[in-house]
């Protein structure tokens, strides 16, 4: 039988934005290793493919006194977390958000290749252009980067990463103490990459990781989102309230990768999904209630603004409608639209939408009872909404530990999900091939490295 | 009684170039997390105060056939090893190398300070600036920034990294469950920094380190590279073939160090060090002289082509001496001087500089017995000419663990060397204060982020 992938989302110390006020949540708070280590326990306890860590490279947009009430302030540096759970783990993918606009190809590259050999295997990237001008302030940019320009640059960038990861053929490094022959030069190749925004000589100074390319993963929705996802990711997130947009996308997204001439088995779409699991549904739905009255008012009304692509609607009336003239923007252009899409569909005030943003952000909310929420996400799974599921629990750790210990069973009983790891590597647990050596199926673009 | 502060030297597996070969050297080799947790175990063990991971972030300068015995290639990444290593070490510092030439300060910032959260204030940043032109090829450049340009960059780096440290208060964070205040936006302050090289709003979206800041490390030994590390160093690394020099650079930089104010105490200079422990002195000289002999001679020739600054020596007579036409570089200007007035001094040829180097790169070797090693620890540590040392282990795990299982002990009886550790961070261990905020000392600095 088909069966589902599971990646655990890891959002600061819960999916819900007043999920660290929750009284069960934890209080250690995402700066403490502890705390990641005990969710990354849990999900391995439940056999999820992988944690995944979203991330941001600059304060949340988030204005005037409602900055207060906003946990999105703090973002641990993903890289640093998952190589400290890679020591504490065994099984589980450790998947971090890294930005194509502000990092250098060879850093980003060695730092994952480094990670996967650490974690025999377990790394995952996830491909983010940077969208925020928050982010841009940070990294010597006024403002940042337009759209196009924003793929243009994650494409080169990918390129080289992957060819870096090559760099080193799998027979490249002998440590052959007897013959002193640490490693065959032969099978080491230079890039002599020089394109239109970056230039790397190479080769890394990693031997290439033991996944041959860590897993790529790729969230953009958009046009230009989707065909880079289309070429390069194995894993793609996103978010839909509701089905239909899910068929749609799944659909568009499988076709475009086939149109590349690539296996639609072997790129991986997951749903996000935010599930609130109880003994009963009202029980359920009385925590959900209890969540979002914990929600600072003016927080939801900020982080919509922010969704629009950030814009200040605090002097706006809260139970009118959006304005008109909300202006085009580079930023999040997807995510802009459909909230703007939804808003519009169901005639809501700002009030009203600024509230489900709070609590659910863009993606589905699942409530009710382990049979519930597992019927949820089966549906979907069966529905051609998707092949997996990026649970965001609302809150740390007992958001995820109500879904591994109640959910996760049922899906098993089932027959849509693993009882044990199929294999040692992300790649193998996703069924993903190891990818082929660029150098080796190109020997004309092997370039001597002038070091030697 | 003062004590002498100790670090372990990890770089590749033995400082001795040819460490990687010899027998009882780990099998493992340097993409294993396994064997840096077992380095890491025993320095530990040795209540030492730091390991400390070197770096370059291109491929080693070894030309031609030789390539193949140059362990030096392979350099994982030192962020990732020191974040796994947080996760299973308790209280031993991390010190990971991290150039100003390729980082941006805001990635950079947030990764120590992640890094600092996680080991609960154990992190220490050495900060090089990048010499190779082969390190410059992987980040775009055609060559290296020049010497002056590189420590300005480097100024500037590290003053922006230390307000972005500084950009929370240490009682900014406040995740009051109760209130729903998370964070107290009077005590987050931004930077609006534009300089001549960086451009960096801020603040950081990591709350300020345990440390305050992570320990400052640095090595230069360039008047540049002094007057760098007497403004910013905690701790200095310094290589020494004898006593002489290392006395001269110690009384140099402790005046220094007073000229700009600071506390000389609270600077620690630490003289490299390759012991070779055994239970005899023959013992021990019968191991170097077999690790000596598992040196690809040519390996030892295009080594010191490196440490001039990249030339190629491949075309001399061996048996010569150096030609008298190497050119003046803006690479490693110090460790080309210091090689050359020492073949002058000595009067060696070609061959034997490049054994030397070989064996020994330019640090100071200890072959002896556990008594024997101690005394040479003792001898300059009470001689003025440092206040500790980095341990260079000739080859790993054994060479740290003979190392820290005979001539610990001994410091330990001689008073000169704690038996547990004295506080609970790297800069408590280092008997270090724990910096006053900018922000705070400043308050005509602070600027509102302009997200408010």
């Amino acid at each position: 039988m088909r069966q589902m992938n599971l990646f655990a989302f890891l959002w600061n110390t819960g999916a819900h934005v007043a999920g660290w006020r929750y009284p069960a949540s934890t209080d250690e708070g995402q700066h403490s290793l502890e705390f990641f280590q005990q969710v990354a326990a849990i999900a391995e306890r439940g056999k999820l493919d992988a944690i995944f860590f979203a991330d941001s490279v600059g304060f949340h947009r988030t204005r005037g006194k409602q900055a207060f009430a906003c946990v999105d302030h703090v973002k641990m540096a993903p890289l640093p977390l998952i190589s400290a759970l890679a020591a504490t783990t065994k099984n589980i993918g450790l998947v971090a958000t890294a930005s194509t606009s502000f990092n250098h190809p060879y850093a980003l590259a060695r730092e994952f290749a480094s990670i996967d050999h650490l974690s025999h295997g377990r790394a995952g990237w996830n491909i983010v252009t940077s969208t925020g001008d928050n982010e841009a302030h940070n990294f010597g940019l006024d403002q940042n980067y337009g759209h196009a320009d924003r793929y243009a640059r994650a494409t080169e960038f990918v390129e080289v990463v992957c060819k870096l990861w090559d760099s080193w053929e799998d027979e490249a490094l002998l440590m052959d103490k007897a013959s002193g022959r640490y490693s065959n030069p032969d099978r080491i190749h230079g890039l002599d990459h020089a394109g239109t925004f970056y230039k790397v000589k190479g080769p890394l100074n990693v031997a290439r990781p033991p996944q041959g390319h860590p897993v790529l993963v790729q969230a953009g929705s958009s046009g230009t989102g989707q065909a880079f996802a289309a070429r390069f990711a194995e894993a793609i997130f996103t978010s839909h309230p509701g089905i239909e947009t899910a068929r749609t996308f799944y659909a568009d997204v499988k076709r475009q990768v086939m149109a590349v001439g690539r296996d639609p088995a072997k790129v991986k779409v997951l749903a996000s999904v935010q599930p609130l699991v109880a003994e009963t549904e009202a029980e359920a739905r009385r925590i959900a209630g209890e969540l979002n009255a914990l929600v600072h008012p003016d927080l939801g009304i900020s982080m919509l603004g922010g969704f629009l692509g950030g814009i200040d609607l605090s002097k706006e009336d809260p139970n009118g409608p959006l304005p008109d003239n909300i202006p085009e923007t580079e930023n999040a252009r997807s995510t802009r639209e459909r909230v703007m899409d939804w808003a519009k569909k169901e005639n809501l005030t700002i009030r009203q939408i600024a509230d489900r943003i709070a609590a659910e952000r863009t993606s589905r909310s699942l409530i009710g009872t382990p049979e519930q929420v597992a019927d949820g996400l089966i549906d979907w799974f069966n529905g051609g909404a998707c092949d997996g599921f990026i649970i965001g629990a609302p809150w740390l750790p007992g958001g995820l530990e109500r879904f591994v210990d109640g959910v996760v069973p049922i899906l098993q009983k089932r027959g849509v999900f693993r009882t044990e790891y199929e294999g040692t590597t992300l790649r193998e647990n996703l069924g993903l091939e190891r990818p082929a050596n660029h150098f080796v199926m190109h020997p004309e673009d092997h370039a001597e490295p002038e070091i030697w």
